[in-house]
C-alpha cells in the first residue's frame, strides 16, 4: 500500500550490511517521522562523506586527505608497514593505540572461489613502497584465503627485498576466552605456540 | 584516526534504531568503499523521501499524497476505522490484506512516564471524522500503555457518538506459538477466550 518513495528508501536501506527488510522498515519510519531532526543531519553527513573522503595513494586508506592523516603522520614508525586487509581492521588496529608503524591496505584476500586474482590486490602498490621498510607485519585473518595471501604476498616480497623483515600477528586464545568454547585449531595452535608463564 | 566526515558519518549512522557503533561503522565502510554503487542510489532515495513523503491530514499515515492513497481509495470501507499506534502497525496490517477498511494514526499511546498526554495524540482528529463511522477498531498494542490509551478513546466517543461499535483485536495465543513458551497472561487470555472448535 505505501507508495514508491518510501517503497525504494525501504529498498536501499535494506540492502546496507545487517539490515533485513524489517529494520529497513524501521529505520525508514524513524526518518521520516520527524525528518529536521532525524533525515537532515543523516543527508548531510551523507554528502559530505561523499564529498570529501578518498582512497589515499600510498596506503589505500579512506580520508579527507591525500596522501592520509596516518601516512603523513610524523611521529609514525616508517620502517613498519602493516599489510591490512580492509579499512575497517585499520580502524581496529588504531583504537588498540599500540602500533606506531604505516599501514598498508589490500582491499580483499586472494579468493580462488570469489575470483579474487593477486591483480585484484594492492600488492604492487606495496612492492613499491618497500625500500624503506624494515618490517612487515602480516595482519590477514587467520583463515584459509588470508593465510595463503599472506604467503603468495611474502615470496614476493622476498623476492625483491630480501632484507625485510616479515612478522605476523600472534595466534592463541582470545583475551577473555574460555578454555572450554575455543575451536579445536586455536586451542592447538595456542598449545603449539606457548610461552613463559 | 579517522576523520571528521567519516567520525560524523559513523555517529549519525549509529543514531538510527537498531544499529549500533559496530554496525555503523560497517554501514559506513560499505557506502564509502563504492560511492557511485551504494551511496548515490540510498542519497537519491532519502532525497526523493524527503521532499515527497508528507503526512496525510485525515489518517496521519505518510504518503506522496494528500489526502493519503488509503483514505482516497474508493473500495475502502469508509464505515470502519481501524485506530493504529504508529504508520509502521498501518503497514502490517495492509500486509495481511485482510482488512478493508479507514485507519487513524495515533502517533503513539498515552503515558504518564514519557509525558505524553492526550493532547499529544492524534485523538481529537479522530473525534472531528466519525460522522460517517459504524465501527471503531482498538488495534493499539496489548500493553498497559495501550489498553489505557482505547479505554480513554473509546470513553470520549461514546460521549458524542453513543451509536458506534468499538471492538478491539482478538488476544490469545499466537499462530505458530508453541503453548510452553507462552507467558501466563496470554494464555490465561486465551483460555477465558476460548471459542468453539
Amino acid at each position: 500500500m505505501h507508495n514508491n518513495a518510501i517503497e525504494n528508501l525501504i529498498k536501499r536501506l535494506s540492502k546496507l550490511p545487517g539490515m533485513g527488510s524489517r529494520s529497513a522498515r524501521r529505520v525508514a519510519l524513524h526518518l521520516l517521522s520527524d525528518k529536521d531532526v532525524n533525515m537532515d543531519p543523516l543527508q548531510s553527513a551523507l554528502q559530505t562523506a561523499r564529498d570529501q573522503v578518498q582512497q589515499c595513494s600510498t596506503c589505500h586508506m579512506l580520508d579527507t586527505i591525500n596522501p592520509c592523516a596516518i601516512c603523513t603522520h610524523t611521529e609514525k614508525d616508517n620502517h613498519k608497514i602493516c599489510l591490512i586487509q580492509s579499512v575497517g581492521d585499520v580502524w581496529a588496529m588504531e583504537r588498540t593505540g599500540f602500533y606506531n608503524g604505516h599501514y598498508h591496505v589490500l582491499g580483499g584476500v586472494l579468493s580462488a572461489l570469489d575470483g579474487v586474482t593477486p591483480d585484484k590486490l594492492a600488492i604492487g602498490s606495496l612492492l613499491n613502497r618497500l625500500d624503506d621498510t624494515h618490517e612487515i607485519i602480516m595482519a590477514l585473518g587467520a583463515t584459509v584465503d588470508g593465510q595463503a595471501t599472506a604467503h603468495y604476498i611474502a615470496e614476493q616480497v622476498r623476492k625483491t627485498h630480501p632484507e625485510i623483515q616479515i612478522s605476523r600477528l600472534a595466534y592463541g586464545v582470545p583475551i577473555g576466552g574460555e578454555v572450554e568454547y575455543l575451536d579445536d585449531s586455536t586451542l592447538a595452535t595456542a598449545m603449539k605456540s606457548r610461552g613463559a608463564f
